[in-house]
């Protein structure tokens, strides 16, 4: 690992925090990925608002045969961004997690990185020297934890943790903590012949793992940051590919809309996001003819999931920044904030 | 234009060819895409044979829940080769036909290039010289005609091409030289829970353009050789996407799988080719657990479409090369070969 534009499953732009980062305890049970049970009137956790009818509105407007703005089946394309858009994002990233609990496998492979930093520190177990680590450290662990094997060894490893491991709020699995007004949308868009699309700055191996169980969403509509494969035989002659540490897609900022040319090669007709990275997706979006829906998520609910900003007076974060000027652009470009606070009346599907 | 690692929509390899190239006449007939007709039973257009009962075979006991190799539905991945296996690539790639084609209307914007090489070759329509074009030549032709544009301008030139080329030998459109029999492939895997992909060493963006009308295969499924695109403002403010002369993707040998890793995320579950740039690909496919089919097109009919190998005695040729190694490859290794002379009582939808 020696430079900055090496990459790591897109870890580049998360690993840049100065959150603290807790290690996670790894359950002992083996549990079952959180299905979510279908309701039968469309977006039922929304408040009647602005945001619910927007969502309403346009796909109604784009599917009905006699409407002006009538969008064919193969045009019918919506992107998700996935951290803060479709699940938790707070205090970091899941997938830093997945990284930080890999280490102890990584070291039991190479025992000599156990005195070596930055995996000491991370071993260590001490939390505030993990906090402090720098990018390069975190571009070490993302770069021992996210490549240098084979793509399936790398899928039965995601799968395991992702099936076990809890955050520290709820106790819950990181999979429960979709949200379950999002959960709707997927559904309310399928259900009228639209294709769901994630596209995160995530590492896209890392999320296909999921996406099928969690979200109904086949891998081979996950559109993330990608790192190379590189094809070889193994001693049994057999063929197999593996991980390489070459950033192939930087699927943040103005890397989604390119991302979403080379995997879909289509401009969306509707796009959700909550971050600063999320605004050329939704710009490109919004850009195109006809009907064409951009939507922001703003955490604006402390008390049920998190506030940050820092637009309209929201604390600072690094993680999953939304700026009073994308709120502006926001404004003036006719996109639709949602806001969690006053539009979602149910966050998550495990509450009462 | 400088170094053989540029690209220009995967065309480097057939850019290598030794073989005539000669100008199509734009037809000024705007002809609609053909449309393939399906027929009641399954490969209606195949001779009985151990090809034909290899995928009849293979896609029954992959979908029948009793059998002991079913494949549950979000695995049924079948990918397919495009120039060779599921249309004509001989006597050159339609694609390199495109890019000639393109010349004047490159020169008409950039006057300047009239009286440089290679243009001026190939403005000169003199058919012997294009032939002898280097490599180098034919590389700065793939940059000038596929790169620089808009995303959404390149689309409607191809279209407008697309809708209006035909070949020399038999006088149709492109699109309708594509093999019956093997569009009856793609509608027997579909019509059984299959996903279908195209996974060409040809152009992305290219093929696209007319997957969804010529094979019903969405553009979100074809994976082909990828360039970047940046993303930018044009005056009005409006974002915009344009094509560069910068590989991401060369999606042939190696790079196939390598692909179908990056856009599917999943090793295919059957796939079909016709070449040596197709063997890293049914080697995975052939690979994984369970059921796999592996299938190559051998071009044996010199009387209905082309002979060439030059596996089995056949010419030797420099456009979809078949060799012996890879002949022997898939007999050792239980691919079923598919001879174009024996296995296929009809090759195109046109003939009577």
């Amino acid at each position: 690992m020696s430079s900055s534009s090496s990459s790591h499953d897109g870890l580049s732009r998360r690993l840049l925090l100065g959150v603290a980062a807790t290690l996670p305890m790894l359950s002992g049970l083996l549990a079952t990925t959180a299905a979510w049970a279908q309701t039968a009137a469309p977006l039922a956790s929304w408040n009647d608002g602005p945001a619910k009818r927007a969502i309403l509105d346009f796909v109604r407007t784009t599917t009905d045969p006699a409407s002006r703005t009538f969008v064919p089946p193969e045009e019918r394309i919506v992107t998700f961004d996935q951290d803060g858009t479709l699940w938790v994002e707070h205090p970091i990233y899941t997938q830093v997690m997945y990284c930080l609990d890999r280490v102890p496998d990584v070291v039991k492979a190479k025992p000599e990185l156990a005195k070596v930093q930055p995996f000491k520190t991370v071993l260590s177990g001490d939390f505030e020297a993990i906090a402090k680590l720098s990018m390069h450290d975190f571009l070490e662990i993302a770069a021992a934890t996210l490549t240098g094997m084979d793509v399936d060894a790398f899928e039965s490893e995601t799968k395991a943790w992702i099936a076990a491991a809890k955050d520290h709020r709820w106790k819950r699995l990181y999979t429960e903590l979709t949200y379950l007004p999002m959960q709707e949308v997927l559904q309310h868009f399928r259900a009228n012949g639209y294709k769901t699309f994630i596209v995160t700055g995530g590492g896209q191996d890392f999320v296909r793992v999921f996406s099928e169980g969690v979200y109904g969403i086949p891998r081979e509509q996950v559109v993330g940051t990608a790192g190379g494969v590189k094809y070889g035989y193994g001693r049994d002659g057999k063929p197999f590919l593996t991980k390489e540490p070459k950033l192939l897609l930087n699927n943040d900022f103005a890397g989604k809309p390119e991302g979403i040319h080379l995997m879909i090669g289509r401009r969306p007709r509707a796009a959700f996001g909550n971050s600063i990275g999320d605004r050329e997706m939704l710009e490109y979006t919004k850009g195109g003819d006809g009907a064409r829906l951009s939507m922001l998520v703003l955490h604006d609910d402390a008390k049920r999931e998190y506030a940050y900003g820092p637009a309209q007076g929201l604390p600072d974060t690094k993680v999953g920044r939304f700026t009073q000027a994308l709120y502006d652009e926001a404004k003036k470009d006719g996109w639709t904030i949602i806001s969690m606070k006053n539009d979602w009346s149910r966050i998550f599907a495990f509450e009462a």
